[in-house]
């Protein structure tokens, strides 16, 4: 069995998840007439923020576990049943980030509330650390001629958005409200580091694709 | 016609179908203040597990079924109209998942809210077995020269889902609560039985993908 | 411009479309208790049934769509403006369909209700009929060579639905509730008419797939 | 990094986005009886318009701006990672339509609630002119030969949408229930401007797709 379609199903998961990210925003409901604007002018400006910035980092987020899932992919040549079902763990917790991000939008000084987001975050991250720590153990799943040290840079840039839901679960003790900002950092890292792998010449990459 | 299309469609439904399981889960309301940070942690602690394991459960059911999908269709060399129609049984059965698993997560100690999610897995299941039994009978839309042994050991192992269902709805009218619990064993079957055919050596598969 | 990115984006919207249909299939919500039960065992026995079959319906209606849409993209070589924004309206009404399903499905006895679901099959199907008639006018974006019998034959095909729907619309006027039904007559006409076509040897399309 | 997977997330992004746009049209719920019949009647009839019509100004620039990527990508040979963030930022501006749609739809005398939609559609139209320059500033990341004229003609049809927002914006100041008319004229202008660059000869696009 080939990688192609675990990537298709995948691809697809994600496009979705990130897609009714949206349906987490809530429209609210007023009776008719010039409160109705009142109403909704104040909750456009005000109320729909907390909201709106759980999107954007969920979204972010996503953004970068879909950039991390190529970024394995792009190296592993077969698949086995462990990978599969591990990939398929990957995916249950993807799928549930529209859950979680609804919750934290909408209860966005609720503690418990903010946690689990940030536990669902880090959840996906170690999973796809355990993955790629399965597939590169004595090269089982990628080419043999893999260098060492891009399998060793790759798994420690997959520990960029763990170490993050850590820090957040922390300040989460501190300030519920404020905590998941540290997601905002990501683009940061992985315009630096991880995407400069991808995009960049590593060993045993280059005809692939 | 060939069966690339039908194939396309199918991982698209999956993976909606997979994703959109999560509208399942509520996420209830409670008016702002101290209350509902008290109300929210309750509800992430105690009422939301029965909706989440039922995520889980059908997670995992859906996966095996795209699995079962693909191991038919690695085989299947041509489309009948009666294949496609099937195909569309299936999807329709398949598509209906996330509500009966809806249904079952809020009312998980009702018999017939749990009887629904496990009859629609039996329904897809035995339209799997009925799909792979008309596309395998007399070799009619696989290769001639796929063997026998092959066919009968998918044929047989396409009835784990059904028979767990049968488990389940058995166990139903003893404990509606813990039935659905069967289909955790997914995995442990899929593991051994199934993909190992699929990754293995079969005759008539090695140059197709 | 090729056809394949139009219909790869066909094929998207076609799959949502089919797999949200199910979230118009309400679950309702009954306070805890032995009554729950009760009611929740009256609801799925008996009120969920004109949503059920609003649902088969409307599944199996966009299957023949998506089957007729492969139909004329199978000959089709080329795009144009033209055809693109044809396509862009089909798409449209498509999207509709799971809105005036779950209508229908809420209002079963509305003679209006149900009108407005006929009325989105009859326009889908109008659309595709405009679609194939421009695409052939003078083998404009079909293959020099492909048999003008063939072009009749599947123009004449492509008004079973809107035929369907004609006769829905008339019979609504003596009988909303069952009006619909018609449409279960779909695979009938195309097990026999449509796919014959599409499966069989029809000229200019032998070595495209 | 090839650009064909980030065209894929992007498909399926946005053939999400254009199929649960119709979410957001709102389906009321009255109670059973003769007064459901004529409350539905006046509903479809009346009450739904404004909803309707924004689904399908919705839907039009959607594919729009669907149609523009399209145009774009067909001209970038490589990624890198700031275009990887750029369409990124793209897909969260798109996945936030069918919110804002819906809001609009649902408030379309609210001025705010209509300037949302507008606003959000003035983003994703300045997102792809970034895009665009970004990609062709000194040919970076297009062909060494591709026509600079057909570089700027591209460019400047990339301000037809934020042009007719800034329209749209202003016109909303003075009547907000018919400002977003102005996208109506988008087939218009994409059918003569932007097509026929896509659709006809442009150097260094012959030969790829």
């Amino acid at each position: 069995m080939g990688t192609r379609r675990i990537e298709a199903l995948t691809d697809g998961v994600f496009a979705i998840a990130m897609t009714i990210l949206v349906l987490s925003i809530d429209i609210p409901s007023f009776p008719d007439g010039d409160d109705a604007a009142r109403e909704l002018t104040r909750y456009l400006r005000k109320d729909v923020w907390p909201e709106l910035s759980q999107y954007v980092l969920a979204f972010i987020t996503l953004a970068a576990f879909w950039i991390g899932h190529h970024q394995e992919f792009h190296h592993i040549r077969r698949a086995t049943s462990s990978l599969l079902w591990l990939n398929i763990l990957t995916l249950m917790l993807v799928a549930l980030i529209p859950f979680t991000t609804a919750v934290s939008g909408d209860y966005p000084n609720v503690r418990i509330a903010v946690q689990i987001f940030e536990l669902n975050m880090l959840a996906v991250g170690l999973v796809y650390y355990w993955q790629w720590s399965y597939a590169t153990h004595r090269h089982r799943l990628v080419d043999a001629d893999l260098n060492s040290a891009h399998i060793v840079k790759t798994r420690k840039a997959m520990l960029i958005i763990p170490a993050l839901s850590v820090i957040a679960l922390g300040l989460s003790y501190i300030n519920p409200d404020w905590s998941a900002s540290v997601y905002f950092l990501i683009p940061v890292f992985y315009h630096r580091t991880r995407l400069k792998m991808l995009l960049g010449k590593s060993p045993g990459s280059e005809n692939r694709r």
